[in-house]
């Protein structure tokens, strides 16, 4: 590969920015590679690490420069990083962003934008339940989407440039309108991890009747939902209050549709129930032919398995 | 490991007693394994995969001479098929099952227990998504719990033997009180996994509206819903049917909860958001700490992620 930008700066330095900064590394793609993080033990563990080229102790020093700026903080913060920015940014470079949540991000980026640089607002579906530094590896990206929600008036050299580094990181690149990105988002993703949050909270109250027995016996499916509501907490909360109408759409719809199947449940309307999970597993089949899970039994968990032998 | 029982008959011959046999034939812990199955497919495919050492074509045939049988059919099948074995189990014999209901399978099964018959309720925190007679095999019990809900006159001789069996399988035990083992299970099992059949339920209506972008970009969270989605429909129709009143209870605690977090988000309250998120990721600590699940980001899905390097 060869470079692609010649500095790229990450702004914030969690699992995201740290694994394009692996992957970005591991194969040439940018000449230099800096850093900011706001909290001075973030910065520390980065320099320790030696996760960039050069850690710096401002935004404005980190994207001095660079023809790539990466925004890669919460969404509520996006904006107030852009103010702190703007007025350092290179004629010419690109800023981008992977927040979870685009219309709020746009919205709260363009007032800032400077004349004749480019933002182009995007979104690696990727991540691990790990957060921070450390938490970032060079192959997190490889084989996943990595959205991008370009506005109107994008400039389509700087597009492409943009994609080719995606590319490079080992993503799959797709165009979406940022409206759109946010409801298809509130079902995959930010619905579900509302969902996971809430049913370990429950549990968590009655494990103070239970005792330790929740934790205990958590394998027979309450943990996946522990692994997802183990995500970092100020991501997530931004990202709620920033998708907020799409995510309480869809949590409407799956408050509904809940009801159906415990009054089912009450009224013991067996063949309502088993029609409903005959129809859930053929969406399951969907997603391993389109490539986005592992048909290994329980993600792999048990090496030996072998269904179908 | 030295033979525990003589002859052990499976009847059923899905996951569970697939992975049984495959565990006791390994280890030579059973003298011969008979298995039934009500499905002729079924028997076909377990004899020729030569799941057990004989497939017999009744329920009858495979429990005579018998000194352990395994009802391992969907909770609401139990009683039929005791009723049916009852006249030809021997004496002496113990019956178990795997039920994931304890309390409505001891009331379905005990009615028919013969004289001298020993009935040991138990239940193994052991599964994946897959099932049928394929989908078994020898290390699915290795490092889970296996519970077990004796009666207050259960045999201590029988229940040891039993015991033993389980653990020559790999798997640890544990002794509780049946209606506290299926609220304990409403928990950590039946209500997730009604919620994850809801949420994949939600997605499926929204997929007819935009297309298959929904099982596109499922990485983000939602394909983990799918995977627990995707268990037996049967089995779960009867877990609903049969743990009815736990398992309501449960579930609405969590829309309880559920609009608790709603309401935060249309009220844009987010430190009552992060307060809780955070609450949740100690819970998932404490499950790793128990040795419930693995550290690995994302289920170990990504080989070369190293967290905390």
């Amino acid at each position: 590969m060869s470079v692609i930008y010649q500095r790229v700066a990450l702004i914030g330095l969690g699992l995201i920015a740290g694994s394009m900064a692996h992957a970005m590394r591991e194969q040439a793609l940018a000449g230099e590679v800096t850093g900011f993080a706001r909290s001075p033990e973030t910065r520390a563990v980065a320099r320790e690490i030696g996760l960039c080229d050069r850690i710096c102790d401002s935004a404005a020093e980190a994207v001095a420069g660079a023809d790539l700026v990466v925004l890669a903080v919460p969404v509520g913060a996006m904006g107030d990083v852009m103010a702190e920015i703007a007025p350092h940014l290179a004629p010419g470079a690109t800023v981008t962003d992977v927040g979870s949540v685009k219309q709020s991000v746009i919205e709260a980026v363009l007032p800032h934008l400077p004349q004749g640089v480019h933002f182009i607002p995007g979104h690696p579906l990727a991540g691990t339940e790990h957060s921070g530094p450390r938490a970032g590896f060079a192959s997190l990206f490889r084989n996943r989407w990595w959205l991008l929600t370009p506005l109107p008036d994008t400039d389509e050299a700087a597009l492409a440039r943009l994609d080719r580094l995606v590319g490079a990181m080992g993503a799959k690149t797709d165009r979406m309108d940022p409206g759109h990105h946010d409801l298809v988002l509130a079902v995959t993703s930010h619905a579900p991890h509302l969902i996971a949050y809430t049913m370990v909270g429950v549990a968590d109250h009655l494990r103070r009747v239970s005792g330790e027995e929740v934790i205990q016996y958590s394998a027979a499916g309450f943990r996946d939902f522990t692994r997802i509501a183990a995500s970092d907490p100020t991501m997530w909360r931004d990202v709620f209050l920033h998708n907020k109408e799409a995510t309480l759409d869809i949590l409407g719809r799956f408050t509904e549709e809940l009801f159906v199947l415990q009054r089912a449940i009450r009224m013991g309307d067996g063949p309502q129930l088993h029609e409903y999970f005959t129809r859930t597993r053929a969406i399951r089949r969907g997603i391993i032919e389109a490539g986005q899970d592992t048909e290994a039994p329980d993600f792999g968990r048990s090496p030996e398995a072998r269904p179908g032998e």
